[in-house]
């Protein structure tokens, strides 16, 4: 008998590994953080003596879902500025409260407030690009939760850093250390927009990520008026203006991409960039639908992001899964679009693959970290079962997610969180509520 | 010391009342099976001696949610044929799933699963259209969920009726009789589209309605196809023969409606016609995007609809609400069209005024029966609460729903049914499975 940790023994398993499909009664085996085995129950019983043994005879283990695009810090500006049209919502809601609020307690208690959501809804890493990552990093170390903390890069000044010389300055010394070789945090630039940075900075940034071999992701053609404006400023779209810096490649991750043209399809495709798709956070700031049936035909990588909690507003990646598969039917007019097991895969391996981690996680395959989440298909909404990932997909919510494990750490339990205290991130998010509402009647 | 059955005092109460707004420390008081006041909690306590005191401190009190549109029993065939392009949905996987499977039985056990559903989301009313709608009935009544019972008509035969004449024979008698005064019950009548009824038959049913005052709901425009085929048939939009038929009137429910032209909308308006929008189900079929801002612009009362579990695939008015908004946001531009508090006004006002039935549900007035929904706010997705409408619409999800009452009856009390047994309808479910998944793998 071999030893592992922990022996999970679900009704089905979902592994989005390349092998495909849905395995009914097989368990898996956790070991030193990786998932050992999957295999048959009873070859499992046979083979393997656990540490701990954990059955869900109504549920399906699933990778952890990876969130591809969140600031997480802004949950604490959830429903504070919503139905605005887009240019008060900037210019009058979250840009004004961002100036004033941000510091490096906000982004402590706001991550925090996120984490219990992600959790709860089985999201085990997420990218997050805010002000004071060395925080998000601390406090996703100390949640035990896998995150890529993308340090922002612009010209505007702001509580963090006064220009692009300081952002990149205190970005390259975040990526360099202390997280080079973390087990659970990684690292990359998050240039704003290309509306936020002038040719230098972009290209002051393109050499740096370069000199690290650091990944990059930015806020690309979110609307139609960020296109206009780069169009009127500089006669160029944000997508030449990338080009132009050598920052069309491989190591790009573009969130939105609502808006590309057959020529820049084209050239992502060619460079291999990959798309973070956020339908939901598009649809709520009217920026239109990108066409990602399009995109994945065109052979781009295409992953799902919740974006901020001021623009979704929940941080859910089952919502996401959803509303992109949907969304993809009814803007192609074509019901069988986007299928379940692609959506899946978006909110799993395709994730992986735009964080740069496709061979650490995103599927459940020996070797991988230990990153799972197991899912109650039992409930009312959820029955009958004739097809595991069409029910995962389109009749499924996120609080159906009864266990999560990170790096085989079992963070929750049976719907119980094991190290996170969710009334106190609650209690923490109304004090801030308290103070930003009565500083906004004031005013 | 007035006595009242139940005094129920939430943190906060938003009463969707032309008086409006958010009340926060308020409490609703209950008796006979009606809402006997609504005011302040400390008024309350001083005038009524209640039987049982409810107190929610985190949540939030809204009318019970009005699901206009639905089939309750698919919920049988939810996950049976996903993903497949609209006409091999229809032709190779409902239609001959309802030829072989529709039953007196099939129907209860399906509507009992779709209530188990429905009530733990805070939906009190649904308007259901399905054969066999005296189950229908008789599970509602048993259940005590409110429904409209709205009884098929088609020319095709079924294993409820043969042929038109004989489905209105059946849906008179059940509309006269004995749901005549019912205290959960109402009925119309629901031609399943113009594609499936004559001339002759649409006829015959506005006479019969005419005869019995009795409301229609019909599937109207719901995809391109719909209208190109019957001008291919009969050289008529739907519309058309609708109106030749003298159907297009204050009693008409309009299902679906994703295309309409301007004359078409602007004739529905002075009508007093109805819509019921059901935003994921277009979406999954394909149908197209139903432009509801415009509707509601030009004054029609829009109301909310899950549609059937084949289409959509979750019986979840949150889901709704929230995708109507955002739908109504990403396909106009504006990210300030359909604001949450006209969304919320769509999921309860709107649908009891579509149905009918706006004297009776859809607000918390005194007066009106107490059919009440507690939604829990205390989440980690749900916080902070700047505001309680936006948090409802955009950031809360169904399991969230605490409590349920229906005409005062406390049908789920903290999160647990009183009279229903989740598991048992879960069970039922799994047998139909098990029956039409093998009889569909030796087909």
């Amino acid at each position: 008998m071999q030893h592992c940790d922990t022996l999970i023994a679900p009704r089905w398993c979902v592994p989005v590994a390349p092998a495909g499909g849905v395995l009914e009664g097989h368990a898996v085996a956790v070991s030193d953080g990786r998932i050992a085995a999957v295999l048959p129950l009873d070859e499992a019983r046979a083979r393997f003596q656990p540490s701990v043994s954990i059955e869900r005879p109504r549920h399906v283990l699933i990778p952890g879902l990876v969130n591809a695009h969140t600031h997480a810090a802004m949950t604490l500006f959830r429903g504070l500025a919503d139905d605005l049209p887009l240019e008060a919502w900037l210019h009058e809601g979250i840009w004004p409260a961002e100036r004033r609020w941000v510091s490096a307690e906000m982004v402590r208690d706001g991550t925090g407030l996120a984490v219990a959501e992600m959790l709860r809804g089985g999201i085990t890493c997420f990218s997050d690009q805010y002000f004071f990552p060395e925080i998000v990093a601390e406090v996703a170390t100390a949640l035990s939760v896998r995150a890529v903390v993308a340090t922002p890069v612009a010209d505007f000044p702001s509580a963090w850093a006064d220009n692009a010389t300081e952002y990149l300055q205190k970005g390259a010394d975040l990526v360099h250390d202390p997280y080079a070789d973390h087990p659970l945090i990684a690292t990359a630039f998050a240039p704003h927009s290309t509306l936020s940075l002038s040719d230098e900075s972009l290209s002051a940034l393109r050499v740096l990520a370069d000199q690290l071999d650091a990944r990059v992701q930015i806020h690309l053609h979110e609307s139609a008026a960020e296109v206009e404006v780069s169009l009127r400023d500089t006669g160029k779209r944000p997508f030449e203006r990338l080009a132009g810096a050598g920052l069309v490649n491989r190591s790009l991750l573009a969130v939105h991409a609502v808006h590309l043209t057959g020529d820049e399809l084209r050239q992502f495709a060619e460079a291999g960039v990959c798309i973070a798709h956020c339908p939901n956070s598009n649809l709520k700031l009217a920026g239109g639908i990108a066409p990602v049936d399009r995109y994945l035909k065109a052979g781009l990588n295409v992953a799902l992001g919740t974006d901020g909690a001021a623009s979704n507003n929940l941080l859910d990646m089952f919502s996401e899964m959803r509303s992109a598969a949907l969304l993809a039917k009814g803007v192609s007019g074509d019901a069988s679009a986007l299928p379940a097991a692609g959506a899946l895969s978006m909110a799993t391996i395709a994730g992986a693959r735009a964080l740069g981690l496709e061979r650490h996680i995103g599927s459940i395959e020996p070797g991988k970290l230990a990153d799972l989440a197991c899912v109650d298909l039992g409930t009312p909404n959820s029955q009958p079962v004739y097809d595991v990932v069409s029910q995962l997909v389109y009749a499924t919510r996120a609080d159906q997610v009864a266990d999560v494990w990170v790096g085989g750490r079992h963070l929750l339990d049976d719907g119980r969180f094991t190290r996170l205290d969710p009334a106190a991130a609650g209690a923490r998010a109304d004090e801030w509520r308290a103070r930003i509402a009565s500083a906004s009647a004031i005013q």
